[in-house]
């Protein structure tokens, strides 16, 4: 058991020990490397770099690989691990062998060269390594831990006389969830069994000491990626025991004015990283969630007040009018720097007031509390309809310049300040939302998902699953990826170097959840069978 | 202890069990850094590169680093040991700092960048590292052992909102000796305090697992330079032990001729890497002169045998005329392809009939063993004599065209094919080498200083070693460089990249032993003051 000291980011110590008290066994699985593989420039595949098995990794073994060869490792899934060889050579007696190694999770990241890297957030991130084996046979572990499908060797010193053999190559894959993924539903067809796997694999790699956002990039818990790893972990693993322990870490790092932060980093101590306000409001949305998931709300009755006390973050920035004015807080929303905010906050303000009280009942609080807490839920509905919504076209906007955003109509639906019946409209009419910002990121596609899923539209929520990650899963991926646009394989939020984009990324896994909670479980493909 | 198994280059596993016996505990100790320096093109020092102190390294933990920047470290002195970095951020919630390192012995292999290398023994044995630390603080030591004075750090990755500081760099050094290196003796000038010094510090940094050749390079067990540093440690550190191990592990490694090999590589398990025939042969002196020193002549009975088993792999190369045909031996003697080593290795094996004629008195052997050999050594004395040696000029020649050289006149000289008053007359009139092949290695420099002494040369003896050896003290050196060659500071015997040589090598440390030894301690510096 790991304790945790109080540190200087106002960290509660007892709360920390809760949290310290469940965590949790890493369990770990042999992947040896399937194939040898070519990497190859292909315009038609994604990021323009296609992927070609060159022979089986069994007969690695037998090549024997000299100074300046470089060798591509397929796993054959994208995998979390630590990355362990064996390596021979045919002459002891000489110079050491040097190696640099790339591991990568597409193949893009793994054909380009670490040293080209022009990305915003650093080239730490990219997942190189240079080792010296100075005897051989020799049996290595590389030093950290990497997310990859891809791992690049290259042989950069290597005398004449001591050619090297890699005899062994593979990955002791880790999670708390084991291996196996969960089995299909019947009657899926190999689209939806895909998508869902992925959804799975993407959660099952991101579930280590914490539920990590990116095992790649960031490796933090992240409030508004957790409360989506939740649901599916609902429907998958149900290792409630580890959201709890993320509950329990975001509530114990809040700040001096107790807000709860974006995101909790462990080390050297656990502390706050980021506050960001649409994520602390969530909060109150996870723990009714996990309440009723786990069937324990003892962590409910410890957590409602600080839950409630988030929203007090979003009332100082109302107006009497009901218009919000943002106090320098952090608003997500989506990764879109044109996005209003305007109403989205204010409409997650809503939904988590909505969520309080739904807690409320659940822990058997006087039934004043929830009466309350609507009231005040309905006051800010009828202002921002008001301010925002416009009957004849049926669209909500957002903020002095009425700027037009799916995501204002998404978080419109969810808060009900549209009805379903309008949300249904606006959802199906393309017109409606003609020249608005679009969706960026998977997290945003998801309330998407919800939207359609609170409007009872299963057809389009399918559709948007086929066509969305349904696009990703035909460009290769088996874990969902942070950031996907369709038509643009190297678009980043970070700087111009998509490298720095994490391929296995908790918010995009949320599919599973909808498929394995929804009444209609097969959809027609309405994407069309040639789209990637 | 470590257990060896008896592996398939036939060693001899009881053999080598008696030589695990004997592995010897390795002392560590903490060494900061002293300053940081600035490495600049400087035409008159040592491989054109100059170094100059930028700051004292307590000032390091004040500055901050960022992506690009390169730091270079002078620990003071040249060691062998980890390397230990304590790091703190700006700020921890960013992206991972990675960092590229390299450990020098010399400003020049500091300076220049490893991807530039062409030398041919291997850029393996550059000792570059690159490492990514993922969370700060952090504590790290760098994974392999190096041998050092100079660290050079490369911030490669670091995010803007990251820089980091070098709270801390240490070496852990370790010997088997220790840290502190013998006092000097009484009456010694600055010179030969610093020379004897660098001998003690040379052979120190060498006494590791095994007594190495150079801890930068090879790190193997080499007879020839055995034999050397058994010298200097008799008149410093006396860890007969490790001498004792050293001859164990050479003898058990023996192959199926029972010939002892040049060099023993100690993993997987000992084995042999090399033979040399004038090696093999110098194993009867080096077994003599440890029962001398040690006072203990157990191992001499136990190994007589062996050590004379080495003549017969001459033996076999001599015609009835004593004309010596080489059969495929390989046969060092100095560094230098175009030097004839007929008279010099037949001179090696008379000094080694010699040396096992003393053995054989030393342990008891009825005298007719002794006896026995020394007739044999004057046989190939006298045919050699009749040869080679050219009594008008006074000078021995070597092999078929009678080529002149040093090594034939040192190893003339040892063997008694000269007299001493001969060989006073030939070392000491440069008239009589005009034209001769010179010594190129400080392993042949050696034995012109034993030569030296055996003809009672005690002035030209130091001021060899105030010349060649003082040489590379006042080029910086503190301790003795495998190569070295005044006038050419990029000579290297390997290929054409002299960071492959080795700035800390057994071979080159003995002046100690003849400084320790000499009845003329102190003698005035004839090389002038200002040579280098």
């Amino acid at each position: 058991m790991t304790q945790y000291t109080f540190d200087n980011h106002s960290c509660r110590q007892e709360e920390l020990n809760k949290a310290a008290v469940l965590t949790p066994e890493i369990k770990t699985w042999s992947v040896p490397a399937k194939s040898v593989v070519n990497l190859v420039p292909h315009p038609a595949s994604w990021q323009h770099v296609g992927v070609s098995e060159a022979y089986p990794a069994d007969l690695l073994k037998d090549q024997i690989l000299s100074e300046g060869e470089r060798i591509v490792l397929d796993f054959g899934e994208t995998l979390v691990g630590k990355v362990r060889l064996k390596l021979e050579s045919i002459n002891s007696s000489s110079a050491p062998v040097r190696l640099k190694l790339l591991a990568a999770e597409l193949p893009y990241e793994a054909d380009a060269d670490p040293e080209t890297f022009c990305g915003g957030l650093g080239r730490g991130w990219l997942q190189e390594e240079m080792i010296t084996i100075y005897d051989m046979p020799s049996e290595i572990e590389l030093p950290n831990r990497y997310s990859l499908r891809y791992l690049v060797i290259n042989v950069i010193a290597c005398s004449v006389s001591c050619a090297v053999k890699l005899v062994k190559v593979e990955v002791i894959a880790q999670s708390t969830a084991g291996e196996k993924l969960v089995p299909p539903l019947p009657g899926w067809d190999q689209e939806l069994t895909q998508i869902d796997a992925a959804c799975s694999r993407t959660l099952r790699n991101c579930m280590q000491n914490i539920l990590e956002d990116g095992p790649k990039r960031d490796r933090r818990l992240w409030l508004g990626d957790l409360r989506l790893q939740a649901l599916v972990n609902h429907v998958t693993f149900r290792r409630y025991d580890q959201v709890e322990r993320s509950i329990r870490l975001l509530s114990a790092c809040r700040n001096g004015y107790g807000m709860i932060p974006g995101a909790v980093i462990m080390k050297p101590e656990p502390h706050a990283s980021s506050f960001i306000l649409d994520y602390s409001l969530i909060f109150s949305r996870l723990l009714l969630e996990h309440c009723r998931f786990s069937g324990n709300s003892n962590i409910g009755d410890e957590l409602f007040e600080i839950a409630e006390h988030q929203l007090s973050f979003f009332r100082e920035g109302l107006d009497r009018n009901g218009n919000f004015h943002n106090n320098n807080h952090w608003i997500f929303i989506d990764h879109c720097c044109e996005l209003d905010r305007t109403s989205s906050v204010i409409c997650t303000a809503i939904w988590a007031v909505d969520g309080l009280a739904e807690l409320a009942e659940l822990l058997n609080y006087p039934p004043q509390k929830a009466k309350e807490l609507r009231a005040e839920a309905d006051k800010w509905r009828s202002m921002l309809r008001r301010s925002s919504f416009d009957p004849a076209k049926g669209v909500l906007y957002s903020g002095y310049f009425r700027q037009l955003s799916w995501a204002g109509q998404i978080w419109g639906i969810l808060a009900g300040v549209l009805s379903t019946e309008e949300g249904r409209v606006v959802l199906r009419d393309p017109d409606k939302l003609q020249g608005g910002i679009k969706p960026v990121s998977p997290y945003l596609m998801h309330y998407l998902l919800e939207a359609y899923r609170l409007c009872g539209m299963e057809d389009e929520l399918l559709k948007t699953i086929r066509c969305y990650w349904g696009g990703m899963v035909c460009r290769g991926a088996d874990t969902f990826w942070e950031v996907y646009q369709e038509e643009n394989d190297f678009y980043t939020p970070y700087g111009s170097d998509p490298r720095n984009n994490s391929a296995c990324h908790a918010w995009s896994g949320t599919p599973g959840y909808f498929l394995r909670t929804g009444e209609k479980h097969v959809a027609p493909d309405m994407c069309g069978t040639n789209r990637c």
